[in-house]
């Protein structure tokens, strides 16, 4: 019989959402040692947090995290807002001796992160930072054909991973667009889940070469005020206030050269007209390739020069199915699909698994810290024009 | 504050575990008058039910489907065993007076189906058959944009449903390969769903002519028993038995004449290599086109001839999102995807919400039926060559 | 050294170019046994022919097609007015001892295309009908992968060929509207195609079941008079005039049974939108699949169940290359793509091949008479409502 | 009437036959102000010459190219032997005043290169370098709707070249492989083409900063010795002969600054297997994208944000026609496709009007130094990992 776990969630948007429910479904996919119990939610806006404790069942709501950290009932903190304070509470939690479950990126800055870093190494709690494409059952499934030697050494890896919830100008300024709360742009929300995936695949990367670029310059300010975001849906605009210096990168790329001495290069940017997940990434080796897009998920597509006659040879698209990892806890039919909802159960029943001492989680605060000094290696470069050092090593 | 509805789900394979997790994970998705309570579940393999009952949470297992239906806690009763065993299943429990949840098709014999929709139109409770395509947001939105003139007129339907899970000559003889346990074979399990959207999108079927064919004739049994059915993953054959011989149809197809005076044409094989879940649509209008396949269920294609210049026009891809029917539910981001899992949650809503007399239901048993009517007409004209009236209407 | 030939073209609109063009170019591609002299052209309209005569070197011009075909010098006659005046120009070419080119589909009647065919085979001269899709290196590939076993024993045939170019009300009624002029509609103009191709892959068509539908019932005069037919640019409309009635099918569909016992369908239209030269095969076999677009005509996909680690399998997208049919001629690295022009080039040269005594020429007129009975078969099938035996033995 | 030009073609290999071949079909394709006489070719194996000669109707064949030059009957000398002989020829062609058509790249090194665009500046004939990609009508028609501001202003460049005709390690070793005969690797055979394009849609490349390898460091040596390269087809290798080492780049990128402050990457690879011909671009702008891939080189994906219903937007799959740049050409129908080999009689006919004067040749020789500069100052970055100027201004 699987023992409970008390589980605090603090924000109350799409992350926090996400986790909560996840945490609900975990226990009917997968056979975890731990099954959570939703012991109290917090949110600066409190209404909000009610609402939440109403729609998932949490046993109290607070606007104060605090509350949500002191409280005994809570054995493991989900972090879920926005990037700039994530330190703070996860400081806080680890020094209350809680497990922490935090969103990427770990914070606003490198100093932040560090911090946080260098507090989980010393806790004996446990931590996992959100970083769920890393679960995608195509992705891992990639992962197992390149270390199985499917496609041979790898020569090259390339990463793109471009939106455009930022693309049009009249998309208003945001907490996303400030060095203070947000600190990346593109880089710390979509580049980061690409560095992730790289690193897991191809291992540590050594070094980079980059570019930056802040491409719509200002933003109006949103009808509501500056908090109320929306990814999508009519966002009234308040054009009697001056628009807003946007602050950090819509797009980026870099050439990396990792230890092992392979090359690759990455892409991303927020304003990219028409592409919406479009995490894409290409692994080419010395007998084969693979390629991978999130916008088809459930598809992975393999090449490979033997066992095939040459004449009939050709990427083959592979439907994700239960021979794949994770997928036959969702479905036993192949091609029936997964989501990206399904992602984040993954990841939140191998975090219950870790805690568990069943798994050896990944990535902790501390493997997060080596993805995103990568970010930072990138903006160092960007700025200086010179290949940056990773310290990824 | 929502009302709880006890539930029984009867059987406990593929169908009845994916029943179960979406009744507990409905609440959290979508805001549904009833909440479910999961009091008891059933599988004649009654360690089966125990399993699942500590699983999923239901108040308790049993090995026979009449402790479900005859307990006064169970309100709602879901069917998800094999086709033959719909109707005995679905009559008592509209005879004790409750709620109706049965998987297509309703059962193994044309006149079991009559006899289900004559006791649901005389029973006061509702019913809901799982034909959850008609739920996927593609498709939805497909029947939306036709409904709205986007594609103008139609003027032509067809459909393609093709797997593979019977394609090979070693996957061993089961019930779905008999007319006592399964009646159809392609045609239930596979153009059910094609005709259901068929109609959804285009109204009723008129005639039908048709031909059909059993590819391969005969199969081994598996080494476990007839029983033991596996869509994936290694089978056990038992070479020491004779093999069996198959008596429904791996495939078939047929011209159709919409009500409308429309053509259309579908066809169906659970034979065709390669094929996972190509539930495949094609319905060209006056003014547009609209293509769809579930194997890529995040992806609607749509060609409109009007107010785009014509060298730059072309079918374009539209990724699902929170603009489309119930994926704000999901997630507020277009393009992260949905997954199958995620069509019987809808399902499960609509269900919850038309016993609450909130929504209509749709298809209820009696509508099924007449969506399996014209699955009746297809074998009665492959086995006469002539066109036959559907009585569809 | 290579043989000359005397060719005289018939026609000079797009068909009447792309012969012209391709006798020209056919020996700097293939090694063929006769070289093409352009001795004389044809057209109604003598300044057409004229014209003609100019760009291609044409020896002269005529406005009467009788000067073609007597005259000595010309040893080959190539058809490439509509569908009406084929039988009369063919069956004097043949009385005549010259060769004969045609195009598809052989004549607007059954009774003209049996005369045809009966002259053909009482005649010592070589013939060749213009089914130009059947020497897509894609699709004789196909051909061969079947013939080789590689898909195993094939267990159904699917076609589709749809285009666009009458799916607009306002495109003018044209002689290709016409029985008299035209025959069939879209049966001949596209699906003549497909049941060439089906019989190629699959052997003889034994048996249809078939429906049709003009879906545009009339059509506005151009304003250029009936005779000014454009696929494509505007064209200007007579509205003074009263529309005309279209008398042939713009969509048709079939159920097929091959004399093999297979069982096959297809679907045709005109009217289509967003598809452009969507000549679509499907094949089924015992072992594996293969799928074919020709408007991705250096494209093939193959499924094969053996030799692949299922987890692995899926469609695999070969690129037309050199390794497959014809490629080679006319590009050594595989990707870089051939163009429609080509195919046409591939068919003169086996023609060349075939006048030389080198290669069997097909089809014949007599074998593409046998393709056309299939359309035929179609039509009366369409009217009876019953299966009808094609003769196609 | 057309004028006729003498022509001399140098080389008789793949581009050697593309080319003669293609002098001999532009007639009848365009009307073009010149007509193209074969005068001569040559090529150091003199039995190929003649082969050449007989094959494509060249008045003589030569092993020595300086007999073509000096033909005062050739008017217009086509180079397509190795790099390295590149300059040589052009010198001392343009010292005899005839009009110069190279194939890409100009030279081995940049200095010959630099001699190269001098002598040219310096001369009254016409040049123009065979960068045919340029032609692709999809990529003619992005360059059209980029400069119409269809996607508004450009905000992104990215393109990838990727073949695997040097993915083997069993490849043998080759011209291609060597400096002092090819000069770059990858670079030169496929970067070049992306660079060319790139300036074609978005101006002048001002600063890149880069990074190479060579995957495969040394490979064997040919059965039949060093000059018997072949793309595709069986090669002997001889492996009683010490492997060579490979001296130019398999795989480059690099990060550009165009010189309108826009950023953009490429990579490229010979070494990346299951790639044909994949010239990948894609342009993003602040009001739509494009995308173009050779493989499908019938095809653009135009994606724009305005004037489209939000819910209903998607990449636009675009098929080329004759509404689009050269195409209408060749086919009155959109769908039908262009092949490769299309791309070099357009890029004859350009320059046969060029000669003619009645259209500005693009790239001259001049502009294909600008072009190559920036591989040079890959080439340099590469080796420094600072950012260069490339001087292509």
């Amino acid at each position: 019989m699987a023992t409970p776990i008390g589980v605090g969630v603090i924000g109350t948007g799409f992350m926090g959402a996400a986790h909560a429910q996840s945490f609900l479904t975990v226990p009917h996919i997968f056979e975890t040692a731990l099954t959570p119990r939703l012991v109290a939610v917090a949110d600066i806006n409190k209404p909000a947090a009610e609402a939440a404790a109403r729609r998932f069942g949490f046993g109290r709501a607070t606007g104060d995290w605090k509350d949500v950290v002191a409280d005994p009932a809570v054995e493991l903190v989900s972090i879920t807002v926005p990037n700039a304070l994530h330190a703070d509470i996860a400081l806080a939690a680890l020094k209350a001796g809680k497990h922490v479950y935090c969103e990427k990126p770990l914070a606003a800055t490198a100093e932040a992160a560090e911090a946080m870093a260098a507090a989980a190494d010393k806790s004996p709690v446990k931590t996992l930072v959100g970083y769920n494409y890393m679960r995608s059952p195509g992705i891992v499934y990639a992962r197992d054909l390149i270390a199985q030697g499917v496609i041979g050494e790898p020569i090259y890896w390339r990463g793109v991973c471009d939106e455009d919830y930022m693309a049009d100008a009249d998309t208003p300024f945001s907490w996303r667009c400030r060095r203070d709360t947000a600190g990346f742009g593109a880089l710390g929300d979509l580049a980061s889940h690409l560095v992730s995936v790289a690193r897991m695949l191809m291992g540590p990367i050594a070094r980079v070469v980059a570019d930056q670029k802040i491409v719509i310059s200002e933003r109006p300010l949103p009808g509501g005020g500056e908090a109320a975001e929306k990814r999508s849906g009519e966002v009234k605009l308040d054009r009697t206030r001056p628009a807003q210096r946007v602050e950090n990168e819509d797009t980026a790329h870099a050439l990396l050269q990792f230890a092992s001495g392979v090359m690759g290069s990455f892409v991303t940017s927020r304003a990219h007209w028409g592409r919406k997940a479009h995490l894409g990434l290409e692994v080419f080796g010395r007998k084969g390739s693979i390629l991978f897009d999130h916008e088809r998920m459930n598809e992975l597509q393999l090449f490979t020069k033997d066992g095939i006659d040459g004449a009939t040879n050709g990427f083959r698209n592979i439907l994700i199915g239960p021979e794949h990892p994770s997928y036959g806890r969702f479905s036993p039919a192949r091609g029936h699909g997964l989501g990206f909802n399904d992602l984040k159960i993954i990841e939140i029943a191998h975090l219950l698994q870790g805690i568990a001492g069943r798994e050896a989680l990944y990535p902790t605060i501390p493997d997060a810290l080596r993805i995103e000094r990568i970010l930072h290696a990138v903006v160092r470069s960007a700025e200086t024009g010179a290949w940056v050092d990773t310290n990824d090593l």
